[in-house]
């Protein structure tokens, strides 16, 4: 049996679920990958702990300070990065030092967090290209939502024409409140944050950032694309009034929260703003906190696909789902290689 | 550059649309896997015609009598065969010979027709197994409705709870216009016989047995169940009366013919029969010619996924998904290989 070690960079909720779930799927590793799983090392911003031998769960609530940063992790001895740190597309966050360390080694990467990714997708990208590592980022683009799978396995072959993504949890639900209760945004804003639906600070969000960066990822790493934030045009929620959403009631349109994509002539035109959608088509119905995507194909037609897993376990999931397919890899790999 | 010599045994509709997409797609072939796709032979049950070279699209019309059956498609040297030929559960139909002949000496399979699967779905898959065959069925479990594909690739790792699916277009066409028009079942088949959406003798449909195939495939080749036609519970729409739909739309319900799994301490239940869904649930919304199937898992919450391809040009680009996904295996065999 392989043994496979794998380290998570980055501890807060998504970290913690990951590390919590890849412990509690040891025995289907074994028996489905015939492979060791261990967790060798894990680290926060401040604190962290390693083991050779593997980790346990008991042992994840007593981290030890100054055990953090690309070294580290380095020192461990991971096979496998997952890196789960906090987002932040302007500067790339944490997580880039962590995936150009991991990467320049050869060491395969599942990415959650989508800073680093969209702040240097091409650079970390053609990293993994030079050294043979695999980059996985289902936990990034939608998590739960099938999105590059879909465009890479369940589409293979096909030409994707155009897509759109109600890709944000949390504008979906804002919208909802806000059609349901005839709130303007600033309204419904304060009344999710005081249930705790929304972010105290909720622009990444409302702003439409956080759908841009997933429409990026999509784009790049499903279709092959070059896009940065300046070839987007990013309209949030932030600006719908009552009034807006009183005519759409009366015209019977349900808005939406919506990155879209379209391929014309070879060029590809990449924007999010509020779209609106009679009831006879689907995408009305993608209530509450639910995601969806609709790609639409030459051959296929149109296939929509939503998600309505509960955070964080449905993205540690979708982490782990990328650490199943470079199992997959490895495995055929070392057999041929033998 | 490799050459890879494909087979279509069953030219009709699907078929043909199949071969076309195919010989449509070389560039495609030569670019992304670096293989020279070439289809050295095509069968209907009567005729045929081979060439080791390859065929062009103009010469398919001009299939020659007696070049039909298994030694004629052994004899093409065909590396890969794709079986379209007609379905059925009960004999297996002609594909079952098609596909023995093939698995048996280690030829990679696509299967669109259900037939032989349903019939004997076991027997193929362990032939597949002792010669190393691949055997894919995209085609066969709902078309360009991604089923087994999300189960293996999209929802790696999560263990598949429960299964709805509106696997079967013309009784969901059928059932949209009874609750249109307020019809009962046999007025709204004699008129969408008259316009061509239902077929002559529509039992396979109607009766829910084309459900219950799709839904046997989807348990056993995508959760490996071992399940037969005699293991369902099959009910169609045939016995769905005016007053049935008058009292589902008093009630603001929507009925689908739908095809149910459910994993209950380890035995599976599979059932197909209509149910009925209330507008808040999304399969509610799948209409006309629609294919949905939802896929409830422990750690990804509900996946829906719906398709709304034209056929036969969507069932002829799900099974060349298939081709797409056996070429890249076998290329990543052939490099490791080297």
């Amino acid at each position: 049996m392989r043994v496979i070690r794998v380290a998570i960079a980055g501890f807060g909720g998504v970290g913690r679920a990951t590390a919590n779930l890849l412990l509690a799927r040891r025995d289907r590793y074994r028996q489905v990958h015939d492979a060791d799983v261990r967790l060798v090392a894990v680290c926060g911003s401040r604190a962290g702990l390693a083991d050779p031998s593997g980790l346990e769960t008991a042992r994840l609530d007593r981290l030890e300070p100054g055990l953090s940063g690309p070294e580290f992790i380095e020192a461990s001895g991971a096979d496998i990065l997952i890196e789960a740190g906090p987002s932040n597309f302007r500067t790339g966050g944490p997580g880039l030092a962590y995936l150009r360390s991991a990467l320049s080694a050869g060491r395969d990467s599942i990415v959650i967090s989508k800073g680093a990714l969209v702040h240097s997708g091409p650079e970390l990208r053609a990293l993994a290209r030079s050294t043979g590592a695999m980059l996985k980022l289902s936990g990034a683009a939608a998590a739960a939502l099938p999105t590059i799978d879909l465009v890479e396995h369940s589409l293979k072959g096909c030409r994707v024409l155009e897509i759109e993504g109600i890709l944000n949890a949390t504008t979906n639900y804002l919208l909802d409140a806000m059609m349901n209760r005839n709130l303007g945004f600033e309204e419904a804003l304060s009344r999710a944050q005081a249930g705790g639906f929304a972010e105290a600070d909720p622009r990444s969000d409302t702003e439409g950032w956080d759908t841009a960066s997933k429409l990026i990822l999509i784009a790049n790493f499903g279709l092959d694309a070059d896009l940065t934030m300046d070839d987007l045009s990013v309209e949030g929620i932030q600006s719908v009034a009552a009034h807006d959403i009183e005519t759409w009631r009366k015209q019977g349109l349900v808005p939406k929260l919506v990155g879209s994509l379209i391929r014309t002539n070879g060029a590809m035109r990449a924007a999010v703003g509020v779209r609106t959608y009679p009831l006879s088509d689907l995408l009305a119905h993608v209530s509450g906190k639910n995601k969806a995507i609709r790609i639409t194909t030459d051959t296929m037609g149109e296939t929509i696909a939503i998600g309505s897993g509960t955070e964080p376990l449905a993205t540690a999931a979708a982490a782990l789902k990328d650490l199943e397919h470079i199992l997959t890899t490895r495995a055929a790999r070392a057999t041929l290689a033998e």
